[in-house]
């Protein structure tokens, strides 16, 4: 049973097989989102914080933040919206850059056990990103390329991230710590793309015994109705043994995906999660019916 | 590679691995719908042309015609209702029933090669409906319950499923002419309803070598949003290898799941079907803007 535990001084969550899966909001993250990024610039964080809120109002049970704005102070920047985050709501945080001073200046600001994202295969990686996630014992997402960029061949993408996670526990971090994207293609540009996705799954779980992760969009870049194809991605990768998913839950769509999959991986006891979510709301009208046939029903009986 | 054909005069439909998941539509069935089984008894077939022709309209691929109408003459209104389907729409049928000689007059009515729905592991019905289905050349769905009832265990619904295809070897009919029914039951009751069917179908898949239906509704017994449920099933169903599902292709979201599905598993080229049906319509606005641009690029140009 590999359970990935993730902490703030408040609350838990795992990461497991058999257990619910875990949404990890995307939304924080200056990368494609013009308005976020020219308001982070100026110091404003008033998105950041209802971006916070609304995420885990949908579902949300862990936020990833990103800094990325460029030309700003990075490790700077991170560490403020680490403590703004944490100072607002109770769920773990991923802590997403692509630069080590950033990651380092975040998880030093953070208050708990955080998801590091990201280390790689590349060797420069590994050796600086490792020893950071072990020294605050983090847990980190390994991401399954390595120099010679992102392998079409899924099996080769299955070595990069055996590769990663034997070098964690090198540096005593145990595989329960690493959680493996197995880096989803546009289905569009490469049709095989999802079975690759669900092959990789479940290697990584029967052979690994990892923990994954995914970015849950990428698939469905440059085709119509992309939450349809995000939504079916979503469900037969949960089918298949994928664990968690950096995505967006504000979308309903989402949600839905992942709750209705909960359900039919048994991972949601007797449909509680599913019934409260999607009963019928009592209207006032029903409830006045309601009443009216327990009034008829008790002249009946007297 | 295993495939199951069936056939009209002018279309046939293979079922297969690797090959797009074929919609049953389930409409016309008199079964909980009184008004269709009133309007039936009394011979007026106009909803059974409307539900054939909107069903292949929404994309299924093939019907199942049921005529099972309490008091009724079966025999001959099943008949009566395969040569009316077959002369508005050129999809080949389920026939499906109960009773045999409705079995029997149906298949007498058909032009092609029909999917026989169904026969069960019991012994009267396998002596019964078997030699029928070899007499016409037809495939037959095979229900994987036998005397004792429908087993909790999927491992014995697998046996069950085993003996009917041994049986239909007996009688001369190939494997790939029997598509089995692993059942499914409601999650609301047993929470492990979906990881048993996905177990259960990779199994006849593997083992057995045969193609899989279901009815994909029986799942969201007695939960809210039931679609939600049904759609995550059913594309969890799909990446697990079944085939072919009887169902309602009428709600748009089971149309969105198998063609998301389809994309996931492959079984899409291109995403050609996908991108044809979910591409953004060129609204007149649109159109008009998009020559107003072409004409100022034109006089950019000169």
């Amino acid at each position: 049973m590999t359970e990935t535990v993730l902490a703030s001084p408040n609350r838990e969550v795992r990461i497991g097989f058999g257990r619910p899966f875990v949404i990890i909001g995307e939304r924080i993250n200056p990368t494609g989102r013009r308005r976020l990024a020219e308001e982070m610039a100026r110091g404003n964080y008033s998105r950041v914080e209802t971006d916070a809120i609304a995420q885990v109002e949908a579902g949300a049970h862990m936020l990833d933040v990103n800094a990325g704005v460029p030309l700003a102070d990075e490790p700077k920047m991170l560490a403020d919206i680490v403590r703004l985050v944490q100072s607002i709501t109770d769920v773990p945080l991923a802590i997403d850059s692509s630069i080590v001073a950033a990651l380092e200046s975040g998880l030093a600001a953070y208050k708990g056990k955080a998801l590091v994202n990201s280390v790689t295969g590349e060797e420069e990686v590994l050796e600086s990103v490792l020893p950071l996630v072990k020294r605050h014992g983090a847990a980190v997402v390994a991401i399954s390329n390595d120099e010679t960029g992102i392998s079409e061949d899924p099996d080769v993408r299955y070595l990069v991230a055996r590769k990663i996670v034997e070098r964690a526990a090198d540096h005593g971090i145990p595989h329960e710590d690493v959680v493996v994207d197995p880096l989803v293609m546009p289905i569009g540009a490469i049709n095989s793309a999802g079975r690759q996705v669900m092959h990789l799954v479940r290697r990584l779980r029967e052979e690994l015994r990892v923990n994954t992760t995914c970015g849950a969009s990428n698939v469905s870049f440059g085709l119509p109705n992309r939450h349809g194809i995000n939504t079916a991605f979503l469900t037969m990768a949960i089918g298949a043994g994928m664990t968690s998913a950096i995505t967006n839950p504000l979308h309903a769509e989402v949600i839905q995906a992942v709750l209705g999959a909960d359900v039919m991986m048994g991972n949601d006891p007797d449909c509680a999660k599913w019934i409260r979510k999607y009963r019928e709301p009592v209207t006032a009208g029903a409830q006045r019916q309601r009443n009216g046939r327990r009034r008829r029903d008790r002249s009946a009986v007297a």
